[in-house]
């Protein structure tokens, strides 16, 4: 595509695939568009190895690192003892989660053990987490890092100069946008309130010309609910450069959910998402399942704040998660996903190339369909 | 533009202008597009005289009308007597609104005599109300019957079949689009979450393309956050026949809002809407204010059913706006309008003509913007 964009970044479609797995990273930037590796959940040692494997199975093409930074937490200097965050939970919230897993028929007990992963995930997004997270990455020749929840600390974006990689940073309405770019970000990804994962109150339709319109010369990617090219080629028609996508890699043969969650993700209507802050504290649009549906409940506990709430969740919802995988019922009905409301127009079931391949085709044609209308 | 639909409605462009305001209507159908008269606020003899206003100042060009027949009311033979009615209002209700007024420094007293507007929209949307309504709307050359809230009964499709009109309801999920589909509609408005007035929860970006993909050889609308030509490009590229606009024309010197509402508009952003139960019983998106914050707040009664909710909420408002519109600060702080999150992205001040203007030039724009990036 003949974009300014495409050629800063040497990508050949302005296509982005946030992914937390490797092979769908790999793939698309293989195939002409670029990955992005959401790093968060991993240690950095473990992030060391998955960028290794993706840089020796790109073919040389662009990828980049997506880390999550909270504008909040950044710089405080929080101090994240294991057992002082685990003590912090309420008993309330402790026994709604294991009730919901005891009714399901799961085993509910010993969830402190499972906090590890959780753990990491809030350390990571702590400042000297994310730092040395930051180290990993830039001793990769990435070609993009990216940003959620909020402008990037300093010390993020001066690295990403030094090495001449441009910053990307989510944003979910005009006035975001306009802090992140005072901040100094390369690119702009607008996240419609449409989007999985956390997200605004401000849909794709109207986010996108609003924050292009603010944006200057800084580009700005569409992101929230687009997984067809026909809607990336709407969002371009509007200005943005290019689209960012999560949901719609989730459902192809790389993807890391297991099959039975990705069954439920092909049977989803757009409907079938819920907007709440139960996940993580801040509101995150996941799959609605018996386990969003409880928390909606009258009998829930409130969210704890961030990064609490995850703490509390995420062993049990790891649990449903493999359980789920091995065919448990009560399982498959607890289990949910991040996931945008475009779950309604995902059909994809093949490899990640295939859906760049339909993005590229699907783009045309909607290009033609424009060109034919405007035909005297 | 070259379009099937264009050429069977005999405009030039696919831009719908629904409006109270017969002003509006004729001027852009008068411009090109198709203005659409929302007629549910009328008495039969009142819309009579608003159709042989427009008739006689659209230059011969395509004209519209809009009622509202909800499926839910539509031959339940509900018996709509004014006292009996007005006795339905639950003491808390009214006693939360006529606080409200008092708060804001309005007359608080008398509410029960300015009830009769709101009875007649409900009137208007009872079945023996609906056809009388439906037979001065089919007295006049009209071009488009359009139907929100549900599909249309038989006798509005009969009606107009028989008068070779083309029949348009709104419908804001992929199911309701399949049940309209089967009632026999000849054209959808897929209206998205960001759309003001009753809306669903399925955003434009999503809900075009899924409409799209059921609708088969009936044309699609887009409707919902769009009040610029490159979003009513992005709608078509999306497979979009047109694009059905409300907010966009408030703001035009035509329009009927006062002034003071049309400054609270014109100043408004994304977010300053909210989606709630709180105007009519059915969730409705509207211009944040005082009003709509007390009854998003903890003391807020629940909204009452249809329609008595209107009938409560209607006189209060009606009153609002009439003092906003003389300049009394409490008024001015109260008052709402129903308008969609594109209100965030309205700058127009100029004439609703202009407005039509602004979209074809916009639109080629994004076109534009398309071609260049598909260049070799």
């Amino acid at each position: 595509m003949n974009s300014e964009l495409c050629r800063r970044l040497g990508i050949e479609f302005p296509l982005f695939a946030f992914s937390h797995c490797r092979d769908v990273v790999a793939a698309v930037s293989r195939a002409g568009g670029m990955g992005v590796f959401g790093a968060v959940k991993y240690t950095p040692d473990e992030l060391r190895r998955e960028l290794a494997w993706i840089d020796a199975h790109c073919d040389g093409k662009p990828y980049g690192v997506d880390l999550i930074v909270p504008n909040a937490m950044a710089g405080k200097g929080m101090a994240l003892d294991d057992d002082a965050l685990a003590a912090m939970l309420p008993e309330p919230q402790r026994a709604f989660v294991e009730r919901l897993l005891a009714q399901g028929g799961l085993p509910a007990a010993d969830l402190d053990q499972d906090r590890r992963a959780a753990l990491r995930a809030a350390r990571n997004m702590s400042e000297a987490g994310a730092a040395e997270m930051l180290e990993v990455a830039f001793s990769f020749p990435i070609r993009l890092i990216a940003n959620a929840l909020g402008a990037p600390p300093a010390a993020m974006i001066e690295m990403a100069r030094a090495r001449g990689v441009p910053v990307a940073a989510l944003v979910g309405a005009r006035e975001h946008a306009l802090a992140q770019i005072a901040a100094g970000v390369d690119i702009l990804v607008a996240a419609g309130a449409e989007a999985g994962g956390h997200c605004g109150e401000v849909p794709t339709m109207v986010l996108v010309p609003e924050v292009v319109e603010v944006a200057g010369d800084v580009p700005v990617l569409a992101a929230g609910g687009i997984v067809t090219g026909r809607q990336m080629a709407a969002a371009m028609a509007m200005g943005a450069a290019g689209a960012w996508c999560g949901s719609v890699w989730l459902t192809t043969a790389e993807a890391e959910p297991p099959e039975p969650i990705k069954r439920k993700l092909l049977a989803a209507g757009s409907r079938d998402t819920v907007r709440a802050r139960s996940r993580t504290g801040k509101p995150s649009r996941q799959l609605r399942s018996a386990w969003t549906d409880a928390w909606e409940g009258p009998d829930a506990p409130p969210p704890l704040p961030m990064p609490l709430q995850s703490l509390l969740t995420e062993p049990a919802l790891a649990r449903v998660e493999k359980l789920a995988a091995a065919g448990h019922p009560g399982a498959e009905r607890l289990a949910t996903y991040w996931v945008g409301q475009g779950v309604g127009l995902m059909r994809a079931a093949g490899s990640a190339a295939a859906v760049v391949q339909e993005f590229k085709t699907d783009f045309l044609a909607a290009y033609e369909r424009l060109s034919r209308l405007l035909e005297e």
